[in-house]
């Protein structure tokens, strides 16, 4: 899949699959025949026939799984948004390949496929407090990087980010997308203080002010508070949709990639699970505005994917209960439970 | 260990091991040099340092984890207070057995070894509303039953539960331990109806009354309103804490079987996780009694060590990142991150 136009965009988000009805009741009848009380396995019964539905199979699995971590660089910064300097986005990147980050070590645990993915890390966006963060060509092609990374017959797709300065864009992407004032979607990101906070909220109110009067699209709201890893994910999310792979989201920041696509189209999050609730205060509104319960409340605050990574293992759990579990038939117990 | 008297059962109460302070310390400073802001993977970095102190190591592993599911049956079930007769308690041991339960499935995806221990399952418990539960030989033995289940050497232990009517005993257990009313304990457990609910609050406020003027102590909470299996969780606890090993509890009814022993002395969950908070209404207020916090959020209600099961994945993934990421010297990024 690619988005060599805007039209290609626009049409990936009407052109929606949806999950197999067939293997949705076959999963839900399979559940409720294993040996349990109906429903008493909560959330992972709802996983089980969720995975079902989008794998359109009554026993989904889960054999090839990836991570997908996009990693992008920030105009806004030269506003003091973040507590770390812009190399640290590069920094990251050469631990990820050389194995030493936290989603490396929860990926592993996970059994998931890693793929990082660098986007003109030398080359930032433009301040979007000035200039829209991306030209139509870059964001066309940040959603086509997105897309790229995601190939045909994984059974799951983890969705996460490195990108210094993006919960600043990414509260900017959700003011925009959904309303609200820039102190609802602003928080301390990876570590900034009440002052940074403050001029967080400072930039995102000035980035809304200058593009108040910019077309409400999709593309657009993307195209100018959005970043390059972020606009990925997106396209990450929609090749997913395409090929009927479920995905998980990881924190605020992969969240807000379909902040600005959810606002137009709220089914584009059908085909995805939260992860989990981050530290970051504006997490909660975002996954409520996204139709999202999360997975786990563990309080991480990292990004790269982490928290989309130790939800994996709850989902693995869920799908092995449901594969694995005896009938009431085969189990001989059809009578009494 | 063995608890072949009380005063057995009373010098484990108050003979607690503790955690280990220096490699609780270790395991703290590795987690601040990891690569990652201080703090960002929340939960994961308070479970690592959890397990560091237990298994008195800074880098601590779960090479050899065991699930442990005690069955027994209940006296007070001709009061009518489950959905299911008497005879599924053998029935899912039989399946446990068989391997086609819930816990099999997810004991196997948490690379947890599954032992179920069968408690006299054709000689339920006295009817708790007319009689003690138990006499003393009968209560010391679950104790002791329990604590054999706990071998030196594991990593971590799972404590679950089977045993047709014993959320109405973990209900009185709760409201006897810490005080309340019936209705404050009292939840549809697997599966009964309003009704079934206004039967178990009558069975329980006849148990309290009946018992009312025994004495107050750990050891004849338990023996009067519990459950062999459930009193085969606490001497597993009791064990587990002789020996550092860390446990993590299911649902409703393994927490209730520490509310007796928390209500005298609340150090005893300090080596103690909480797997999940079930759909069990009084979950949250008996693990706010018991000072822990759950790690996963699930709505289920099955029990049989179901949800600390799930619980095992992100523990291996907190001890995953704490033991395999890279510090800032390693990683070559000290000074920017």
């Amino acid at each position: 899949m690619r988005f060599d136009t805007l039209a290609a965009f626009d049409a990936a988000l009407v052109d929606l699959s949806a999950p197999d009805g067939a293997a949705i009741d076959a999963a839900r009848a399979r559940q409720d025949q294993l040996t349990k009380p109906v429903g008493s396995l909560g959330r992972l019964e709802e996983i089980a026939v969720f995975f079902a539905g989008w794998q359109a199979t009554p026993r989904p699995v889960i054999d090839h799984a990836r991570a997908v971590i996009f990693a992008g660089n920030h105009g806004c910064i030269v506003h003091g948004v973040s507590a770390f300097p812009a190399s640290v986005t590069a920094a990251m990147v050469a631990n990820f390949a050389a194995g030493g980050a936290a989603i490396n070590a929860l990926a592993g645990a996970a059994g998931l496929d890693l793929n990082v993915v660098a986007l003109d890390l030398d080359r930032p966006t433009a301040d979007f407090t000035l200039d829209a963060a991306m030209d139509q060509d870059d964001c066309l092609a940040a959603l086509s990087a997105g897309a790229a990374a995601v190939e045909p017959g994984l059974d799951l797709l983890v969705v996460g980010e490195m990108g210094i300065g993006n919960s600043t864009a990414a509260a900017a992407l959700c003011a925009r997308a959904f309303g609200g004032p820039a102190a609802d979607w602003v928080g301390p990101g990876t570590g900034v203080d009440g002052a940074g906070v403050a001029r967080k909220i400072a930039v995102v109110d000035r980035a809304l002010a200058f593009h108040a009067a910019a077309p409400h699209t999709p593309f657009e709201i993307l195209r100018r508070l959005g970043g390059r890893e972020i606009v990925a994910i997106a396209g990450a999310v929609l090749a997913a949709r395409r090929l009927r792979i479920p995905v998980v989201l990881d924190g605020f920041i992969s969240g807000a990639a379909l902040a600005p696509l959810a606002a137009l189209v709220p089914a584009i999050t059908d085909h995805c699970i939260a992860g989990h609730i981050s530290a970051e205060p504006g997490h909660a509104r975002l996954l409520d505005r996204l139709g999202l319960a999360p997975l786990l409340r563990l309080d991480m605050r990292l990004g790269e994917g982490s928290g989309a990574a130790v939800a994996v293992s709850v989902i693995r759990a869920a799908l092995s209960a449901h594969n694995g579990m005896a009938t009431f038939a085969e189990a001989g117990v059809a009578e009494t439970l």
